[in-house]
């Protein structure tokens, strides 16, 4: 099941570059897990700001927000969350 | 290079279903014409809603916007255009 | 699978009444079977508001979007869709 | 009499953790309490998002206005109520 | 109980001048009722504005839709609720 | 001359407890003595928000306007103020 | 007493020209009559907009309001009322 | 020519109160010796709040800038600016 | 004096296409001798919207609105006007 | 291809000036050489406000994004991105 999820990260200009980076990494380290399970679908930078369009495929409602609790950058996302589904015009097999 | 497009279907209730029909008929043409082409490469559904989230894979903004001028339901649509990138954390070779 | 759906129904004032009307009976006949099938949960007045809020229980997004569709008074509905899940504080067996 | 209220819950990322444990601790005892007593009806979690959906039955404005300021995550908490009343629709007993 | 209701009535510029007089006449006098049987508790004009801020007090949700449900202007109101209580700092034995 | 302004208070969660109630008692008693003189009409508070909505009675908007500035919350009030006047549905004698 | 007026005038495209031609010069004609009287003290242009920015004196909320019901524009026009008084630092004897 | 301008003065309530009185006084003197020269040909209070609107008669859009950058509160300002130009129905001369 | 003006087309579907047509050609004409007489700078497409962000160079706040109102396709344009200057970090002779 | 980007920069008045002075310069030297290069076609101060709209020419979304993050003051940044094109009523050679 498909789920668009839109996250504008906000890191304070008073956080120790360190203690970013290590997040940074953190979470790099989770998504690609994630992706390699097939259940990140898809990520993309939106140009010009520090903000991704996601595209998740879990079990439930229950799994997506497991998912985003379980990121190291979550306490400092805005996240707005869509439910999606096969498009009546979609010609990809694996688009939904 | 990626563009991110939400479109959100407006069409009036006192309009003619018969002609509803047909443009509907001619957007998926059209759409599943571009998705073969590589150039439509994603459409979702939002659930509830008569919206689709869409990427598409085009040389230029310029092609997008003719892309878009050219959907027969367009007319009817509100449209939000964002440009995409490949994101760092990505491990698809192809989203980017 | 949880969802919360607001329906804010905008029925023009230069419709004709007997459609209206008859438009609202097939609307609550279907709200009913569906609520008698255990998906469409709990639906509630907004006081003042010609608006209600909804939780449904469905198999998927796909579920949730085909039972929108079916609804009579869609076309006249704004609709805002919440996915949800337990609650970890929620004592009621049936609230996931 | 019921009420559904959306709270957001907005904890700085500065605060001592172990006091926001026994904050959220405190938060979850008095809920089940107050669902036990019957006057929190339900209580979902929105996917994604640390924030609720809930559904209060109490005697009067004045009794929500109470409990709503009892809760001990209520200073960081953004609230927005909404009155409610049974749907004609509605086909349970127990939703009015 | 205090409800808080801000009415926005939006009249057509097309419509029937003697319609308009017609449904303007009956909220008047169906507002004047409720005033005087002490539901409607008070309204206000806003300087400038084809709006009311009103008060009323009623048993329950249920009775203040039923009361705006009456209303012959209704379907020409943009309407928000607000739930009241006595202020803690409220002199006047009136206002609870 | 009448005046609806709905006040929300916002005190920072870090300060001292002890500065806040002393601010809150001097808030109520100057209000208690704005409503004892009759300027201060009516006030409400909104079920769930540490908010109210006020009615004020004064002789222009420069005297509103000192009374706003004498309130010791001011300092962390979001204000808006909504000019009114006596509605001509109104039975009221003194809702004008 | 002085009130900051911002009025966007929205005429439909399809009214009749001429019909459209009368209620402006009449428009016209009674805010130049309320100039004359000092009550519509100043009125400006925004830049590429159908709006202006005015400043009125009245006695009363009461006297803006019956001003602003009776120019024949008002039913196209959207309104925004905000209360001002003299400033501290200004220094011109007329702008209180 | 002329230019309208909102400024919302936000001063945090943890700055010293003697570097607020003297940003204060420095102001108003700017101020005044601005109006003295017409190039700030107005200034009133929004009732309620610590806000202004102002008229300004400049030279320039460039003109207009360098004002605003030289105001001691400045960095505290949100400010919302907008062109105009004489009204055809104003009868002030001086008001273009 | 340059201003940036971003203009939103909004042609009723329901229009004559052969006005239209009429009407754009006419605006073409008129945009493109402003453009000649260095009046109107730039014109730039939004891609995939029915928008243009333009930059006109004018005399006067009352001359950017001569022209924006002798535009045909004026009465079916949202107008938001920003007034520009030159950046101090700007290295073209031009833009300012 | 060219974006049209919208940056409001909002440094905190707390900092330091002598380290905002120095971001300041940097950001300048960076502007300045990538105009030089033919990459940041254009900048516009907006009057009132330490704000600008300028208009890159770039390979792809992904150099714009790189550009936009080389930026010192890039972390003060409110964002707003729109893709251009060339406008078909366009005489400039150089607008596409």
């Amino acid at each position: 099941m498909l789920f668009h999820v839109r996250m504008d990260v906000l890191i304070p200009t008073t956080m120790d570059p360190a203690v970013v980076d290590k997040l940074k990494a953190e979470e790099k380290a989770i998504s690609q897990k994630l992706q390699q399970q097939g259940k990140w679908r898809h990520i993309w930078r939106l140009a010009g700001e520090y903000s991704n369009f996601s595209i998740f495929d879990v079990e439930s409602n229950q799994e997506l927000h497991e998912i985003m609790m379980s990121l190291p950058l979550y306490p400092f996302m805005k996240v707005e969350v869509t439910p999606l589904l096969r498009h009546p015009s979609s010609i990809r097999e694996d688009d939904s």
